[in-house]
This record gives structure tokens, C-alpha cells and sequence, in this order.
């Protein structure tokens, strides 16, 4: 496994990859790595060629009051993971490699970024786009990987990859959970074992959305309601959103049609989780 | 040579070049062509294998109240002239194929926009930014080629190009002028001969500066009093803007240092006309 730290090295090798007619997938990664970011690196490994992981904590899509300079950091851990699944090549950039004196790009996907966590956390999904665009030039892969964990994320850089005309293929992977429904995410381990057991009201939540759905509920707002009080049930959890919306527009709904996202994020003691599902037939 | 009208058509095209180790150039254009185009071509011609151009008249770089419906057309002039200057492939896409509906996209670089026309044209270097984004990844070029008449898109282009990572190089060619020194420009069929005659006040205003820089002015506000008064003594004249400006950032100077950027931008009837020059020893 090759590890990349800059910009120019990653681009000639990719540029030689693929004048020798071999596919790239891509997984970009803020590392940490999970079984979730793993499950990615095995989709794009069985899509192509060679696999690329990127390993950047990229600060353009933290708020000011965000965690990024606590955002848990394992370089060691996720190399070893990303070698044992079968990674070629770890892009490892500095922060200065991605974002040199004079930077002054912006990338900005609109509609699908304003409800959900586009409210909650502004500016962030432009942070997403710019470095995702930059990722994409110096990656240069066929397909490029993302969990639908972050199914806002999936669908902006859907967006934006399709807007732009960049010629990659989107792969959305189902999110990877722990044995009792949580879904695999490195911020998890901020959470006390209290916290961790409240951690579940998100899991519970897209239970109930679709036993309602089953028994025949259509109404988003009693759904809704249903969702916030199970949650509000649980100690140490603070609403964020509890979205019932258009699965391409990110759009809230009155009623559930044949495809509704349920989209959700809760503060479990000081931890932001986020979750979703398709609510449908 | 080809005619491609579909984004799909032109990827596939411009893939198997580049598979084929074929390198390829790329002169985007809004049509109308005339020599200054025609030049751009030939640097192109001499520095790929393959030369692409794109005639699109790109609806999201003009304002509301701008030119876009009149802007001048002549597609079988412009196809004869591409193929006598030996081009390979035009790309030549309808407007929905560019801006299908659901486009929500937007790519904006920052500072370098704020003098100069992007005070005049709000809005302006954001289409420019996304439709060179999006015809970039549409063509894969390996280098693509700008005039300097339009200095201050080609400020945004390299910056856009260098931030995002685009794997491309931006070449700048000196500006084609007329026998009399007018920039050539699709807008100059817009003049009336008595318009046409006032149009050189462009040209004098650059001459002027440069007479005042070898003679010892250093101060920006006299050279820019100068100009203007020697402009507003051309008839049918209106003055947008004279700077006097960093050639990198675009910053108004005080006083003319190794480099400046001299840069106008002036309506002559109804026709608005720029050009510019870099003062230096």
C-alpha cells in the first residue's frame, strides 16, 4: 500500500493508472476508520481496479464551534485497516497541501443543502462540495464510494457531480451498524455508557415511523410527533431535527407517499448523532 | 472535423483520446468568432494533439439587463472558421443540455471577483466559474487556452483552476487588435462609425499611462484622473471603471509599483467595451 502526502504525486499517479487503462474507486474518508468506512473500501475494491482512500480532516466543513480540532485521529489504526482491506493507495494530504495561502473557492450546491443538517450546521455542505470537487481532481477516479449515513452528504455531492459534469459514477453503500442498530460512526465514541444506551432513541425511531407507515399513518405531523416524544423519552437527548421529507429534494412533506425520508439528528449528551431511513412500501 | 452536441458524446470522445495518449486543448468560446479567437486556436493547435473548441453562448454569466438574447450569433460562420484553423472536435451543446432542469450549482471564487467587472456585473464570474467547471469536465483537456483581454477571467480561471485542483494548464494569450488598436471583440459589431472612432479612447487611455509611467508618475489618482479626462473627451462615451491594480489580487493601487494592471472598462453608445494593459518597466 502507497501512502500520497501531496497533490502533484497523487495526480501523476493516478494519471498513469489510468493512461494504463486501469479503474479507480475512491473512498474519501476524515479517518477514524469504522467498519462502516471498511464496508465502503470493500464496495470500491469490488468496482474496480484499484482502490484510493483519502485520510483529511477537512476543517472548511466544521462550524466555529464544531470539533475539529477534537475530532478523534488515528493515523496508525486507519492505515492498518485500510492495507488489511485491501486499500493501494492512502492520500494523506496536509492541511496546507489542500488549502494554500490564496484559496478562495467556493462550491456551493443550494436547494438540497438548506433544510436538515444545511440549517443546523451552516456553511458545512459547502465544505463538503469544495473538498469533495478538489478530491476529485486529484483522485481523478471512475467511481468514488459514500455511506447513506450521511444521506444529505450523498445527495450533494450527487448533485454537485452531476451538475458539474464531472464524469464519476456516485456509489451510495447502506449504513453499517453495531449489533443493536446504532449506526457506525467515529464520533460514537464520545458517548458514555448512559449516552450510548440513549443512543438508540434514533434506531427506535425509524421503528416506530415504520410500524406507523405499516398501520397506516400518512400523516407526517403525527409521525413526527410520535418520534419526538419517544426520543424526548430518553435521558441526556436534545432534538436537533426529526425531518420527514422528499428523498430527492430533501423537502419536508404533509403526508408520506410512496418514498419519505425520515431524517433525523439528536445531541446525546454533548454528541451530535444523525441517522436516517427510507420510509416505504 | 466533428460536431459534438451531448455532454455523454463529448466525455466518451475526449476519454479514448486521452486513453489513446492523445493530449488535447480546449478554447471555450460564446461563438462569433474573429481573429482574437482564431488565435487562441492556433496556440492551442501548437501545444496538443487535439484541439477542441466549444462554441455555447452561456446564459448564466449575463445579468438580466445584459446582452444575452442580441448577444451576436453566427454558427455556420463559426463552424467554417474552427475547421479553416484546423480544429477537431467543436462542442457545441444547447442550452438544456448545459443547464438541465434541477441545476443548482454554484461555484464562486471570491476575492479576485470583487473589483474591476465584478462590481459591474454581479453575478457575472459565477457563470463564468461554473460553465468553464463544467466544460473543463466535459472536455478533459490537458491545457486550455484564455485571452488577456478579458484579464480578469483569466485571473478567475487560473484561480478557480489552482484552488479546486483542476489538472489543467491555463495558458493567456496577448490580445488580437485591430490595425488601429481597438481589442477585437464579438461586441464591436455593436458600434456605429462615430462609436467605432470614440472606441480608440481605449487604446490612447493605455498609451497615455504607459507615456505617464516612463516619465516618472507613480501616483495611481493622477494617472487615473488622466485617462478619465482624456476618455470623457471622446464623445458617446461613459466611463464603468479605470483601475489601477495589483496584477495578482485586482487590488486598486495608490501608487504604480514594478507591475500594475491597467484596466478599463467604458460604454461607447450602448456597447460596453474593455480592455487593459500591464504597466511595467
Amino acid at each position: 500500500m502507497e501512502i500520497v502526502k501531496t497533490v502533484e504525486a497523487m495526480q501523476r499517479t493516478s494519471e498513469a493508472l489510468r493512461l494504463a487503462g486501469k479503474t479507480i474507486a475512491f473512498v474519501p474518508t476524515m479517518g477514524f476508520l469504522h467498519e462502516g468506512h471498511l464496508e465502503l473500501m470493500r464496495v470500491g475494491k469490488a468496482h474496480a481496479d484499484t482502490l484510493v482512500v483519502s485520510i483529511f480532516v477537512n476543517p472548511t466543513q466544521f462550524g466555529p464551534s464544531e470539533d475539529y480540532d477534537r475530532y478523534p485521529r488515528d493515523t496508525e489504526g486507519d492505515l492498518a485497516k485500510a492495507r488489511a482491506v485491501g486499500a493501494d493507495i492512502v492520500f494523506f494530504p496536509a492541511r496546507e497541501e489542500m488549502y494554500p495561502d490564496g484559496f478562495q473557492t467556493r462550491v456551493q450546491v443550494e436547494r438540497v443543502t438548506r433544510n436538515l443538517c444545511g440549517t443546523a450546521r451552516p456553511g458545512h455542505f459547502d465544505g463538503v462540495a469544495v473538498v469533495v470537487a478538489k478530491l476529485f481532481n486529484i483522485v481523478k477516479p471512475h467511481l468514488a464510494v459514500f455511506g447513506q449515513k450521511d444521506y444529505q452528504q450523498l445527495t450533494v455531492i450527487s448533485r454537485m457531480t452531476a451538475d458539474l459534469n464531472m464524469d464519476i459514477q456516485i456509489v451510495g453503500v447502506p449504513t453499517v451498524r453495531e449489533p443493536d442498530g446504532l449506526a457506525m460512526s467515529s464520533r460514537n465514541k464520545y458517548l458514555n455508557p448512559e449516552e450510548r444506551q440513549s443512543a438508540l432513541c434514533l434506531r427506535k425511531s425509524m421503528d416506530l415511523a415504520e410500524t406507523m407507515f405499516r398501520e397506516g399513518e400518512r400523516d407526517a405531523l403525527a409521525v413526527r410527533q410520535a418520534i419526538e416524544a419517544l426520543i424526548n423519552d430518553h435521558p441526556h437527548t436534545r432534538i436537533d431535527y426529526v425531518s420527514l421529507c422528499d428523498s430527492t429534494t430533501l423537502e419536508d412533506v404533509a403526508r408520506l407517499g410512496d418514498e419519505t425520508l425520515l431524517a433525523l439528528a439528536v445531541k446525546v449528551g454533548a454528541t451530535r448523532l444523525i441517522d436516517n431511513r427510507l420510509i416505504r412500501d
